[in-house]
């Protein structure tokens, strides 16, 4: 059997050398072995390096290095020195650095780089740092799939990147040695897209609140000097949390619009936008998740009205008279309310990574844009119910009511959408964004499939 | 290192060929590059063609197309015809149609079979046009894996799925060439497994909606005169809701039920079931989430029944004295609509693909089958109790509440599925699903193992 | 064209056979075929075996034996005993045992052991048993990824570990043969994870429960007379949900925090926990999940007490004076408890498998331990808030009122965090977690990477 088992498969027995019998080492010889290459491990002390994966050896540190052209260093950059020692053995081969630190900056240069530096001789490549020894065991999942690695030799990257692949991880090219710093403070970065939204939220719902204290228990008490201010707890946090809510979610949706006005002067869509607005545009799912969180808090915050203490001691003020005008407001009021916050956690749902995942490119545009506007205009119009008639009047101090700053972003958003959305605008705008330029010089061949 | 390096992976170094260097060229010769292939690009311009992935290099068409067996076509349908130039160098090739059309029915005929036309001696296959540059960029995701390949040579088509296995895809045999113009529709559709249940779903709304403002606003307006059209945007809306969302419920579950009786009476589960029954199964998911997003309109409607205007300027009717079975029925009638809401939503989050994939089928079938009927059972039961004894009384106009037509199906589904329920009904169901058949002839070998 | 090919990819067309062409057999040969191999069927009869996938060929059951070193077994176990024949031509020969059983302990010795006894000469290994023929016609997606396999041979588990992996899955190596009884039982396993926390949620509403109605309703009847069973429904209802959400909360914290310490005693990371924490670590998630479904009960059950008609009958009991004091109160109440929801709910998004992929181990430990303790606070609060000042008053027959029980648990956890918050003791945990031991003897490369 053993012959045609060698025979079927022999030309891809691989042989790859480990560093480091650690968890990371052990769980990376395994996945190797499964994989189909033979593996090597590397070790002070061959016969004591506790328990390996079934068919790998191990040697010392210098007859591994030698029987492979390619490295797996498993260990922590606080041994890189014994390495030194190794130089000529290493000479010319692909040391792939899977290390880790515990802290950024801990070091001024990338481990990667300093491994270079020890040996010069050999062809550093940063690679599966990414990846934690769990996900090497259990082979790739959906979301760790990617391995990011970079270096200075472009045939040594090749090289790592096929058995990668192999092992069923997607390689990502991330350029020269020098990308090293970034890719190993990957695993220590806590939530950097959100940071911004996070702010963002942070400082509206700061300055709102302010304001709204200052306009409702702060003027009450010293106008007519009563006390209200345990409003604060409910009452003026839910008018803290729609307020924030709308304005985030037309900050969602406001770089989409500056976009195409943009292509629409520039007459392209391959002319790259500017910075600010990139960065803008990265984080529009977190703008609105977090635009979704303070919707959940409104809307749990108003059902529980009829049960608070305050409003069941004071009960609901009766005008002598019933009115159907009011009553059809505030059934509307509330009807747009319920059915733009639905709309707005479909859009949240439909933001859950496996869901996008399995809706087409053009079904996922449909619904973040075009069920988003409606979401939008339902919030937006939920708002103008609520102001009704006592728009222009209620100052305090000359203070508007809160509400009304809220209605300034989406009123703008609105406006500025309705204009792209004129036929003639609309019509030069997808032909920009299907690839047509005002002064079109390119040959097919190098204008992008729409795909 | 060289010799060493090339040795040990010659033997996998395959090379292929790309024509186009857009988007998509550029990400697929990228992928392919990292998958152990070697690229070679043909360009009109092979000097000046742009930025190409590290490791390829570019030539004229006529080159490139020579060197490899297998060229891929990443460039648009317009531009097919300088193509007829290359038929002798194409002889015999593999040519991979990855493109796409910008709507559908463009062209009379598929762009893989005009291909095919323009080169008939070049074996064509459609293939890798569901993926966008980014998934090819970013390496398979769960859902983007499948890679959709038709063509008429089979050898052909097995070359284009080993590619595809390589590069982490799965691929998928659609049969011959004819099914190209499907596959160039799929990147264009938008929900098509959605369309049926949400046809269902605004028809029976706007029935429903129809019917309860004849019966509560017109009738009160004619025999009463009395107008309360302000109740449309709430009170109907909170009837209209739990109404479709029943009927829908009970329309996810019905199809499972008569399949099971067709099955009984045919005594097999090997024969295919009516046309019209495989495309209703097909959507129950669809169904049962349009379903769920009107149980939770319902619920919100229902939770602010007490701050509205309305109801709080009329209060409540009191009766002169409290009655203990009412008191009962009506908080069995809310906690029955909780927990039936409460299991509805169970189902829908287990019906979310990352919660579903992580399920074994038995667990699934449980979950989205018994808690199913369970869910069924609870909403059917808090519809009964609202109805409780004012049922056959309060009709106007000869129409009976609204109410009382919800609850026709599910009671239908629910007497059904007792009689499936019967132990011996029951036992020779599980049979005949394990696979028994009424007139067994075959041998084991053919018989579908369980899994 | 044929050889240009042939040749580029010769060395990898292995030859694999397949026994039985149901549903499993044909995808599985389906997807070898697309994944380079030649795959050959064995079957009874050759010529009239039904279809089979485009590029396989039928052959006798000896031919087909004899053609290829590695055979799928895809038929039923009560089919093994003609294999027995087949010994001479399977001699030596790798058999992949897919099979699985209806029922559990349906048989005393596991399938492939079976097999194994059959055909001692045979390297039987059990694999590919968890899949569907869905899973493989469709390749793996994310869930179901993992195969796992068991067997003697070392040699033979790594050739169909080879395999498995170049269908794009993930082989996870489960040892002996002796563990093929375990794999067979893993599709016929209900929510194995998922069994305790459930009991435990079981037991805890079945005692409180009974208390509640002891202390709210036997009470009442017995000492003043008065029937308010009615307010089972809701009331008690309501009563029940939270204390059990809370104390199931603490419970998904507690094994944490019992870990540290034991960590801190031990002074390493490296020795296993007692096999009773590790189980009950094992199940922190279902445990909070199951929390978090009692926590949305309460949270509607609160909702709809003003629409309930035994409130609305008998209307609240207004004290003669507003006291701001219990304004504060009441609303800081629901707020924490609005808040604690809100935070809890998120905990439960990012346990979605796609979610929780898609965040970095540390970004998903700040969620899961920093929130998740807010969470817990919030919670126990908003508990103590609803105590207010009748904490050591109103016991009926000496029984304390319910939501004291479950403030016990919750307030042990957060004393026991606090302690391990001080510095000092925070600083000694985290160089342990680090890989850092009290009597460090291990030399680098020993140690696990922070990965």
């Amino acid at each position: 059997w053993a012959n045609t088992k060698t025979d079927s498969t022999a030309p891809e027995q691989e042989l790859l050398c480990i560093f480091g019998t650690g968890d990371l080492g052990r769980s990376l010889g395994q996945r190797l072995l499964h994989s189909g290459y033979r593996v090597v491990y590397g070790s002070r002390r061959p016969h004591s390096c506790g328990p390996l994966p079934q068919g790998a050896q191990a040697m010392s540190h210098e007859a591994a290095a030698q029987s492979a052209s390619l490295v797996f260093l498993c260990i922590h950059r606080e041994h890189y020195d014994f390495l030194e020692t190794l130089a000529p053995q290493l000479q010319g081969k692909v040391l792939v650095d899977v290390s880790n630190n515990l802290k950024k900056n801990l070091y001024p240069e990338a481990n990667a780089e300093c491994l270079q530096r020890l040996i010069p001789g050999a062809y550093v490549v940063k690679a599966f740092n990414t990846l934690s020894a769990w996900a090497l065991q259990n082979g790739p999942s959906d979301a760790n799939r990617q391995v990011y690695l970079c270096g200075n030799g472009a045939e040594a990257k090749q090289a790592v990147a096929e058995v990668a692949t192999k092992l069923g991880f997607a390689a990502l090219d991330r350029g020269s040695l020098s990308a090293a710093k970034e890719l190993e403070d990957f695993p220590l970065q806590l939530f950097p897209e959100w940071r911004m939204p996070l702010y963002v939220a942070v400082g509206l719902t700061a300055f709102i609140f302010v304001y709204v204290v200052i306009r409702d228990v702060v003027y009450a008490y010293v106008e007519q000097g009563e006390d209200n201010s345990f409003r604060i707890m409910v009452s003026l946090a839910n008018k803290v949390f729609p307020i924030v809510s709308l304005i985030m979610l037309s900050l969602c949706y406001l770089p989409g619009v500056i976009a195409g006005f943009i292509q629409l002067y520039r007459g392209t869509k391959y002319r790259r936008f500017p910075d600010w607005l990139d960065r803008w545009m990265l984080c529009r799912k977190q703008l609105g998740l977090v635009a979704l969180g303070f919707a959940f808090l409104h809307m749990v915050y108003t059902l529980i009205i009829p049960i608070r203490y305050y409003v069941i001691f004071w009960g609901s003020n009766r005008t002598s008279v019933f009115d159907t005008t009011t009553a059809w407001r505030s059934d509307s009021y509330y009807s747009m309310g319920i059915l733009g916050f639905g709309l707005f956690l479909l859009l949240g749902i439909t933001s859950l990574p496996s869901v996008s995942n399995a809706l087409s490119w053009r079904e996922f545009s449909f619904i973040q844009s075009k069920l988003g506007y409606l979401t939008v205009f339902f919030c937006t119009f939920h708002t103008y119910l609520y102001g009704w008639d006592k728009f222009l009047r209620t100052y305090k101090w000359y203070m508007p009511p809160a509400y009304m700053l809220s209605l300034v972003l989406p009123s703008v958003l609105i406006v500025l959408k309705l204009l792209l959305l004129l036929p003639c605008v609309d019509r030069s705008l997808t032909r920009i964004r299907q690839g047509w330029e005002r002064t079109d010089t390119q040959d097919g061949s190098e204008k992008p499939l729409l795909t």
